[in-house]
């Protein structure tokens, strides 16, 4: 047998035993795609094993990521940290080779992938970041940043819409750098994709403005690395190579069929394929002289690190500012005056207004200071105010402009600033109404289940939108963001809260952020009572008391805080002594410590009131057995805010008789 | 001004009109399309303004929904109930004119629209359920269901990822009764959709497998009209017309600049628009000659329908069997042996199983007596067990199939099943897994809040799917399915409770309900102790005890339940009496009176357990101040799914041991 075709053949069988002794996983997509890995990980992918973590690396994304066995077969064949034990762990608990990739840059997994299309919009994302900072930062003969984005993706992600999506703003955005090799099998889980899926892949892509390879035998090493060679040199367009392949290649009874996605060949079947590919090795052996071949890489892969590494020595020392904006942001260290202006904002920000307009001001406030915080809204941004008043708009003639505009398309936005933070070196910021955090919410979950900063910029957060009505009108999604692991969830009472959000979120380097603003203005809420400016960041903080030891609290977020003190006033102009708790985020808040917590809602204090313009479900638990928690159960409606906020019974009014109500009965049963 | 002319102005001035009135909406879109409404509505729209719920109207969906104020004038102007005052109400509480369309079909509203791309993909799924009873329905020389499907889209439409899913299966299917008209103005919010929307939207849709007409003026009436004959002929593909527009036609200041879309004009700039339209009227006035043009159409459509009447009356003599079928799929009545076959499931669905299983037994039964239940699964079927076995494939040469494939288009399968049910005549069901309610968040909410009949059946439904890992396993989406209001969701711990959850859905005509399953075996739970077979119409019931004065109370939902009564049977042996409670839908257990709901949680048992391998935020609801709650609240992990529950915390000895600590604490307290 040839080197190559024993290399091949080699990642085959890795995958396919991986997926035997663990009982469980999918062997047909490594079958069929060993030799378009091959091709690109021996022959044309930039890395340097011993260093996974090189900064200026191709990256590799398997979109397909139930096709997870191939990836760790590449891993460890190319020398990275991952040993053969762990390919024997497959799908075990604890072991570095879970059921689908997960995101370990140490490892040399890229980002996490299984749900389809988001590894696609990942990549497209990786392929922005490097486009913005290459044109930020490289300078004539200093190309430090400058490497490809390749993507492998199945029929199952082009039928996705994130998918579409992403490739065509990708299109449009020229991403000369990106590849997607297309593992066209014609198999889907319930049989041929002629079922569902009968357009013309490659028409589709070149009306994205794509380049488009058609006609490569994905299944012949060859071909497809003359594909790679084309399709690098088109650096106007990103590039689509269509591989044909056939699933579970070389299994007699389960190639080109169904029955080789998603379970383990069986030994009988196993058997069949080393006879079919003439395969006499053990079980996880690797031949010699495919260990040679594929050693090879590793020892290129650190000279072309180095060769970089005396390059950027140079540039430092030729363009030492600019390195250090570099270096910090690769390291994602904020410069040392990120906030150094935040006292003087207080004034601005401090007063009556739409949460979302302190927002603009404090986002470009940080703009200026944070040289790579970049982003944009899914075409909301006059509304969102995300736009960056002082930078250009991002686009194919101007990589280095920091506006982004993703057309409506929220599910790709979020995908790709998934991908922008992954790559490194950037901040990014998405905006979008947070009704449609439900158009995003896969992507949302990766970023928290993966740890990536990423900031959503969520406006228009309650029915105090008004007259757009129930259909842009969230409820559920509030509530829906703290149930999302990981995720810091925060809605702040007016502009100063805004500001210290912004704050936690810029800082939050190691998971995803969501700022809930209004579209509606709201008072700038009066601290004199408390002597402080806000602890945005202890999550929940004492906003308003008529004493230390109140009878009665009500908890509120956002725009209901003002509303709440309203309330809080009444009552105690009626000798009702209450305090009220804005708690702009359950989640840190929850991250405080128990005096803390005791000292905010003491346990002996069990009058206590919620008010939030959202499902009221989930806030028993701060409000107790005895609480009322007052929210929004049903749709809302469309009318002028105010009126929708009387319709579904939210007031200072409804909370005084929430109140009394609660404090008769709390009287009732202690006589 | 030649009468044309007229009407289309009395549209567009009717909507500048209400946008004025209300202070708030979008007048752009709908000057930009008022010819193209005008020559759909005028000239080949097949309906009865009369009798707004005629079955074999043709549909039309304004995907563009934010074009609501077009709508509405255009159901004013054409007959339908809709009275001028109402368009004067415009955006104002409870009137007829909300600031989206709302799904009314009384008045003319085939569906809720807003949310950009729904409304495609709802008319997919209208074409479908049509495609799908003429195959069925018709016989020679009876064209009992014969109509056009024609959606109106937008610019945003076309960039959000649910169109192109649903549009890439429509092609498939070649919906050649499906016509879809697109507003192509090239303005989005942020400006020109060059900015991030060059794709080539022709060419994409030619890969589909569409019917394309470019070159059209779309504000030349005749045009359109000649394009829509076009479309018409080409039966074998669906079509998709172009026009060329400008947003905010006849505007001198704002006309093709995005600030046309999303605000009012303004009284200056309304006086130039009826300067450059020549517009003498008063506002809301509706010239007399436009107004006898407009009358024509609905004399017409009353023929229509008569004529239709006489037809299906002597298909109903001819046909009577056939005809009773279909009557009642029209009317939603289930056939009246629809549950006959019950008694007999009993048997087969009360073996250990993962409830995935007994529900592809119930549905294939059900499938059986309802004619007119069809769905399919986003590629999974198998793995969903959403097969009906005894029928075939719907596709394009056998419309009258029952299996639908949608491919890998979680979020498009979710809109085209709520186009399928708002067409009526068909009862649809779809598959995925649980994790990807994710991938179609908005449809699902939308269904809701339109109250239509979609049954979703999600299966691998929590950290028990094991291997697949983290990224599969949903953790927050069961509690996510909770907090939307209007929807039921059952979650059966057994083959009874799954049936019994079927027939809930099939039942539930007027929302829709979600079934969350298992991909492992549970086991068939011992109801000996209880002498019922389970009361999961009640939502919640008690479904083993050690005595009728309970100490304790363990509420667990599907796959921990037979975990809890593991628990409560060892509680039981050290002497602690415990009941299990079975909760398998929140919300039917909530509709309950107060004396059952007392009954099965008594209020005075305060020390309780809940149970469930999801999110517990939200379960403090029933647990209380004094409870626990045992569930999983980060990701979960790839491993054999036992291991990942060891791995979680979550067995009978977690609930014992949380048990103990609570009757201890509770001791403490009385002490």
């Amino acid at each position: 047998m040839k080197t190559d075709e024993l290399c091949i053949n080699t990642l085959r069988f890795l995958s396919i035993e991986a997926v035997e002794k663990a009982k469980s996983g999918h062997p047909g997509a490594p079958m069929g795609m060993a030799a378009m890995a091959y091709a690109l990980w021996q022959h044309h992918l930039k890395h340097n094993p011993s260093n996974p973590e090189w900064f200026n690396r191709d990256r590799f994304v398997l979109s397909a990521g139930h096709a997870s066995a191939l990836l760790y077969s590449l891993l460890h064949v190319y020398g990275y940290p991952l040993p053969l034990d762990e390919l024997k762990r497959f799908r075990q608990l604890g072991s570095m080779t879970p059921g689908h990739p997960e995101h370990d840059v140490h490892l040399g997994i890229e980002t996490t992938t299984g749900p389809l299309g988001q590894g696609f919009g990942n990549a497209v994302g990786m392929a922005m970041a490097e486009a913005w900072l290459a044109a930020t930062f490289n300078r004539p003969g200093y190309e430090i940043v400058d490497h490809f984005t390749y993507v492998f993706a199945s029929d199952g992600d082009m039928m996705e819409g994130v998918t579409s999506e992403a490739a065509s703003l990708a299109g449009t955005l020229a991403l000369g750098k990106l590849i997607c090799i297309y593992d066209d099998n014609e198999i889907s889980i319930e049989g041929s994709t002629t079922l569902a899926f009968t357009e013309n892949v490659a028409e589709r892509f070149r009306s994205y403005g794509w380049h488009v390879l058609e006609g490569v035998d994905g299944l012949d090493h060859k071909q497809v690395e003359k594909a790679l060679d084309c399709a690098k040199t088109q650096t106007d367009k990103p590039s689509l190579i269509l591989c044909s392949t056939t699933i579970g290649y070389g299994s007699p009874g389960k190639a080109g069929k169904a029955s080789a996605h998603g379970e383990p060949l069986g030994t009988e079947e196993v058997r069949l394929v080393r006879q079919t590919l003439d395969w006499p090795y053990a079980p996880f052996e690797i031949p010699e002289a495919a260990r040679h071949h594929f050693n090879q890489v590793k020892h290129r892969g650190q000279k072309t690190e180095d060769d970089w590494m005396q390059l950027i020595q140079q540039y430092r020392s030729t363009f030492p500012e600019l390195a250090t904006v570099l270096d910090h942001a690769v390291e994602g260290k904020l410069p040392e005056d990120w906030e150094s202006f935040i006292g003087e904002l207080f004034g601005s920000v401090g007063q009556a207004a739409a949460t979302r307009e302190p927002s603009g001001v404090v986002l470009n406030a940080f703009g200026g200071s944070i040289e790579n915080l970049l982003g944009g809204s899914a075409d909301l941004a006059p509304s969102n105010k995300t736009l960056m008043k002082n930078s250009s708009s991002f686009n194919a003639d101007n990589y280095a402009g920091r506006n982004l505009h993703f057309g409506v398309r929220e599910h790709a936005m979020a995908s790709l600033a998934n991908g922008m933070s992954l790559h490194g070196g950037v901040i990014p910021y998405i905006g979008t109404f947070l009704i449609f955090y439900d158009y995003m919410r896969p992507a949302v979950r990766l970023a928290a289940m993966m740890g990536v900063q990423v900031i959503y910029v969520f406006t228009h957060d309650s029915i105090g939108l008004g007259e757009d009505g129930p259909t842009h009108q969230p409820v559920e999604q509030l509530m829906g963001l703290r149930m999302v692991p990981g995720m810091v969830t925060l809605r702040p009472a007016d502009g100063i809260e805004t500001l210290q959000a912004w704050q936690i979120a810029i800082e939050r380097k190691h998971g995803p952020t969501a700022l809930v603003l209004t579209r509606q203005k709201v008072p700038a809420i009066d601290r004199s009572n408390i002597d402080l400016q806000g602890d945005t960041h202890r999550g929940a903080y004492i906003i308003w008391q008529a004493s230390d030891n109140p009878e009665f609290i009500i908890i509120a977020t956002g725009s209901e805080v003002s509303m709440a003190i309203g309330a809080a006033r009444i009552l105690a102009e009626r000798g009702i002594k209450s305090r009220v708790v804005s708690m702009p985020s359950w989640e840190l808040f929850e991250a405080q410590d128990k005096n803390y917590r005791e000292r905010v809602l003491p346990s002996a204090v069990s009058a206590r009131i919620s008010v939030e313009a959202g499902r009221t479900l989930g806030w028993q638990k701060y409000v107790g057995n005895c609480g009322i928690a007052l929210g929004v159960d049903t749709f809302g409606a469309s009318a002028p805010w105010i009126q929708v906020y009387e319709h579904v019974g939210l007031s200072a009014d409804a909370v005084v008789k929430s109140a009394l109500t609660l404090l008769a009965n709390n009287q009732d049963q202690s006589d």
